[in-house]
């Protein structure tokens, strides 16, 4: 945004310059631009917007009942829009899929597994937590679906790279990361090497800055703190610290950096939200919302015909063959799939849809008998960072001092991902219980009561975990508009990739210019 | 400890030196510290102690239902002992107070709220947070009681200093300290200042971890990072940048570095907990165990004598004056009200119960009927730091979503705290209200539906919100040994001051001194 030649950065960074305490951030008031942080605008559609005119809301028919197709399918529904939404697979939800006792995962190779979790117990095998700014709390919040405080960072956890004997805990990693960084940058200030750039008041606050963040002494040196954690924690007596911390040399190569930066992002900072009782609750919210009659289970697309003044979608249900028939389509399949249903889509919508690459993602959920993450390692959620193939341990945010727990015992991408893919369950188990002994020793494998895995990229009619695109030009602009009557939603058309927010903000864009399309087609 | 004249710390700091990745955390492994963190050990006392010496277990008077009283009288129930809690308030649990719609607030000043709370809302006007490794959720696990997180630390939550006019997001000043911080010391080792203390493979790993930490580009300047947040979140579209960040000096000067750091302390660390409705849901759940014939509820305690072979504790409760006998008194009462007691307390004892300072702290519960805070300022539970004499503000960790909620308006302490206490609760609430409209605009002040604040200090029976030791020697050693046969106990007795886990720790001590003794005394 430009003003008289000035953009907003350049004034406030002049405010910056000249200005005294807190200037910068009034500047910011003044021009409106702080508290407000913002989501994109959307205006749902409105029935009344079809009275106005004497019209009525046309038909669409929506391929797949994952999260955007569920959302587009919701919101033209409030509208009054006669909605079919289309789903191959047996279950709403697409990768928002919660595994509980009973139910059943087939992978493509053919190999299906049944969960045997108790009462209460859960695996969600996708998504799993929600950020504060996400729309998808939104969602919760208009459904009435309840949420809970999802442990995305926890000082209690560990960090275990490979080459360390034991684990170490995120809270004394963090504690020597930031003592010797503090201790550094204020010995540097110190002996003058940051005089150009700082007076002597900036010199006095960064020092009083490091001081806390680094908790080091007076003589500005790291000797430990109290912050790494103790042997025993205070009580009545004051406590044993904990041993160390090591020489700045040994934290630096013991590549606990890495951990301590993860919940930095805005897409992962702390507190993350889940709907209680695991994460499918948006997704049969939602399609209670849209109504049974108008989902069809089990029926996969095998042709998409964009005409001159409708589509036809021919698909293939517990039924038959049968031609689905309306006003517009919206596409809400993984792109990769999409690209090979046959029909009319022109040849660069076809190659656009072929350009992002899936990617192999894979979660295995282990049930335990016995909470002994709580009460042997005192760790209440949150999760374990790794190097090794597992790259992950989620501790449960939920079901705290009950009876049973499910961990998951990895979350990886990639090749990691791929080749627990290419594994058995048995085999997937077997290696997870291997590497997560490394860090909680024998019960981590004996304590196992049952187990799920999903390999995202051999998930009948998903066949990935989530998209990655070359770049945000090209392909990704031209899938945004519409091929004649078919639109395209999902998370893979967002900056949002792998996010449910990211396929209810795609829909959402979706369902704004479907709808003012509609209305100028129907006067 | 040592062994051979090395000290464990010696020990692994050589290893260090010597060592190469991670050896020092090996080390640590090696020796058997990690990661097994402990809290004090505690063999709660069992009735076949007793039945083993064909002993009965002996009568115990417990003076004060606050947390270590009812932990005293619960544990020492376990193993039959019989307990009598003498309590001068009308209800149970002292400070861990929970005010609900209907409960009423009286100060010593005379004055009495009557909280006018909806259903479902809560105010916690003492402790409202529990570490993970604290002894109190062992308590909630061993009594039933269900627990959540609460959120301790907020991204989104706002950090506000006078003299800014308007306030700035957690996040966005944790990614401008780190990032300035980053750059300025990737420029001070790039530039050799580092040179005696890091080798090259040292300087390689710091300016790694240097780029991830403050999210530095490959140059090591800081020119902002999407951890700040954004104006418009990324969706569709890749989102619009906040302005800034502003100048380093700017940051500084701003004044946001302590809050930034206030959760890195042991007790403070994310994540912490809640029980499910209110944090008096324990001290209720310990006064179940205990038995309601055992508590003597508006029953003060107005003089204390030790004989050789018992104590007898003077009481004037509901039905007139009275003299509870027993084998041994424990009291849990606040040393500086302790101290006034009458009775046989030799004057050493009495000096050293009056030694300690009363603090004064205070809250202001705020119910609003609209949880504007999650509509609008997206966020969901945690704090608002503030240099304003309100410190906080705190943002409820429950009822996510719902239509009403509370929010804390103020937690103070000492001279703030004092003022406020001064305060009719209407002058209270309206500089409480005045105060958070610097940072959340008009809504603050027009929105409340109600309101309750409790200063501690004016609180009959209790009067202060903890205590501060001059030191941790004399008075503190000499009242953890009893007075004859008057055992002390409360936070104020151990390095938790001022935390529930406090309480309990300080009564699972005593309890195990008593029974100790108790068991010679009875054979």
């Amino acid at each position: 945004m430009r003003d008289k030649g000035i953009t907003r950065r350049a004034l406030l960074v002049g405010v910056g310059a000249a200005g005294g305490a807190g200037a910068m951030y009034a500047a910011m008031g003044a021009l409106g631009l702080a508290p407000g942080e913002q989501r994109a605008e959307f205006a749902p559609p409105q029935a009344s917007d079809f009275r106005l005119r004497g019209a009525s809301a046309a038909k669409v028919v929506v391929l797949g009942a994952g999260v955007a197709g569920l959302t587009c399918a919701y919101e033209l529904g409030k509208a009054g829009y006669h909605c079919t939404v289309i789903e191959a697979r047996d279950r709403v939800g697409g990768r928002s899929l919660t595994v509980r006792g009973g139910d059943t995962v087939s992978e493509l190779n053919g190999a299906t597994q049944t969960a045997e979790f108790g009462e209460g117990v859960y695996f969600n095998a996708g998504p799993g937590r929600i950020a504060q700014w996400m729309v998808a709390l939104d969602y919760c919040r208009e459904l009435g679906v309840p949420i809970e405080t999802f442990v995305n960072n926890n000082a209690s956890a560990y960090i275990y790279n490979q080459g360390m004997a034991a684990p170490v805990r995120a809270r004394t990693a963090r504690a020597d990361l930031y003592g010797y960084i503090a201790e550094l940058l204020a010995k540097a200030t110190d002996a003058g090497a940051l005089d150009r750039r700082l007076t002597p008041d900036d010199k006095e606050r960064l020092l009083e800055f490091l001081r806390r963040f680094g908790d080091i002494g007076p003589r500005n040196t790291y000797e430990g703190s109290q912050r790494r954690g103790f042997q025993v924690y205070p009580a009545v007596g004051e406590g044993t610290p904990l041993p160390g911390p090591g020489p700045l040399a040994q934290v630096l190569s013991s590549g606990v950096g890495r951990a301590v930066t993860v919940d930095f992002g805005f897409e992962q900072a702390m507190p993350m939200f889940q709907p209680v009782g695991g994460m499918d609750a948006i997704v049969r919210a939602l399609a209670d919302a849209v109504g049974d009659d108008r989902l069809r289970l089990g029926t996969r697309v095998t042709k998409i015909t964009s005409l001159a003044d409708g589509v036809e979608v021919e698909v293939r249900g517990p039924g038959g063959a049968e031609v689905v028939r309306a006003a517009y389509c919206i596409a809400a399949l993984p792109p990769h799939l999409l690209a090979k249903i046959p029909g009319s889509l022109p040849a660069d919508v076809r190659a656009a849809l072929a350009t992002p690459r899936p990617v192999a993602t894979g979660k295995i959920g282990l049930e335990y008998g016995r909470r002994w993450w709580e009460l042997e390692d005192r760790i209440y959620g949150g999760i374990t960072e790794t190097d090794l193939d597992i790259t992950h341990i989620w501790y449960p945010s939920y079901g705290y001092h009950g009876t049973r727990g499910l961990v998951v015992g990895y979350y990886n991408t990639e090749e990691h991902a791929a080749a627990y893919g290419a594994m058995t369950h048995r085999d997937r188990l077997r290696r997870a219980l291997t590497q997560g002994k490394k860090i909680h020793g024998e019960k981590y494998r004996t304590g196992v009561l049952s187990s799920v895995s999903v390999a995202w990229e051999r998930q009948p009619h998903i066949e990935g975990g989530w998209v990655r695109w070359p770049s945000f030009t090209g392909a990704f602009e031209l899938l945004q508009r519409p091929a004649g009557r078919v639109y395209f939603a999902g998370d893979w058309l967002t900056h949002l990739i792998a996010w449910q927010a990211g396929a209810m903000e795609s829909a959402r864009r979706v369902v704004t210019d479907l709808h003012k399309r509609a209305l100028t087609e129907t006067t």
